[in-house]
């Protein structure tokens, strides 16, 4: 058995991921905002790698179904019905909604785990699940990758720790004998240990959760942070990420 | 004042660099190398991006003076005199030449450096130095990056353990509190509390640590793991590494 972290989209390749299961985690705030998004009602979520392509998506789809949405420096890009916060996502906005997503971190992140067996797109507020479905992964394929989006190709605290939480709980005490794992996946165990289910103070920690702190987002990180409050399985294939709340089968 | 960690070369910008001073490790061996070959009487060495740079350098050199080094995949470069294991580094090899290196990780870190005010060589074997070295930076110009080799773009548990030891030198307790520090400075923290000083734990954990081992330079983790042998500062400028013993000045 095999679980591999990585830290950042940058330096993965496509070797990395391909045919395995990959657990897609940008906390703070695009794959919180989707399992927000996807728990209240919206129909999917489609990622898009910049503004023009979410434009292009959103045009071949019916108008009163779509809403644009999405950040470039954590605000609000200018004529986008929604921006990144998952306070936006509520049921009165994202009901029967088919949202095209475009932010700067998590999206390219889903798109480098193209080519994975499947992408489960994981956050606090949907931790059961994303680890539930993680647990799946492993006994059934023998294998795992975790992938942080990280923040503008570089390593990100916030998500760093929650890969941390992942592994951990995982991998209790002793699973490391079992399981073959990267130099990633120990070294965000260390984050793991020290903030323990602490989410709001490692986000806090975080240079990005204090930049969005500065920009009028603090509350974004107290749903953030929040665990378990959305609890949904969404899944990324077929360029659509859409929510399983069935019973889970691998 | 200000310090900032690097995993990986990939996704530093050269805006991240520029006009600062940049601490490169990469402990597992290029680094460890560089200052055993200075020590032990180089005159310098010249780090080339590829095998046809390398020996396009070589070229331009007397040829009595020059010794062609490095590896790919762990292993010496065929028609190389030497490899990058620091074993091969003696005084009776080195002394009075003029060594052109490239290896895998290594000298890519290097290269990224580029534009950085000084470039500062730093290893287990010439950790004090690395650190005096650092502090001064850190002191008179308010600024330090350190720069982890990483392995092939991604984390490596040993250079991120190493670049914690030098923060959580630089930056005794409370130290966090008067300087700014990045996400990668916090997490590096947590691995060097871990590790405390045991460099070969942390090498026998990494997986670079353990494919050297198999591939048979266990000795060469030994050496790479003892602290302050080597005790020389190798600056890198003007695409040359020379070693600076005397007193260093700011």
């Amino acid at each position: 058995m095999k679980v591999d972290v990585f830290f950042t989209p940058a330096g993965v390749n496509p070797a990395d991921v391909q045919g395995r299961s990959v657990a897609v985690l940008d906390v703070l705030r695009a794959t919180t905002t989707i399992a927000v998004a996807l728990h209240n009602g919206a129909k999917a979520v489609l990622p898009a790698g910049s503004t023009e392509e979410a434009l292009r998506i959103a045009q071949n789809l019916e108008r009163d179904d779509v809403l644009l949405a999405g950040e470039r420096r954590s605000v609000r890009i200018p004529g986008f019905a929604l921006g990144n916060s998952p306070l936006e996502f509520g049921p009165e906005a994202v009901q029967g909604k088919t949202i095209v997503l475009t932010t700067t971190n998590g999206t390219p992140a889903l798109i480098a785990a193209h080519g994975a067996r499947e992408v489960i797109v994981g956050a606090a507020v949907n931790f059961a699940a994303t680890v539930q479905r993680c647990r799946a992964a492993l006994e059934q394929h023998g294998d795992l990758v975790v992938l942080c989006a990280g923040r503008e190709r570089q390593f990100a605290l916030e998500d760093a720790f929650a890969a941390g939480r992942v592994v951990k709980v995982l991998l209790p005490q002793g699973g490391l004998r079992r399981v073959e794992v990267n130099d990633g996946a120990l070294a965000c165990l260390e984050l793991a240990r020290h903030y323990g289910e602490r989410w709001l103070r490692a986000f806090k920690a975080s240079a990005h959760g204090r930049s969005l702190a500065e920009l009028g987002f603090r509350a974004d990180l107290e749903v953030c942070a929040a665990e378990n409050t959305y609890p949904v399985l969404p899944l990324y294939a077929d360029r659509r990420i859409t929510a399983h709340r069935a019973p889970i089968e691998g």
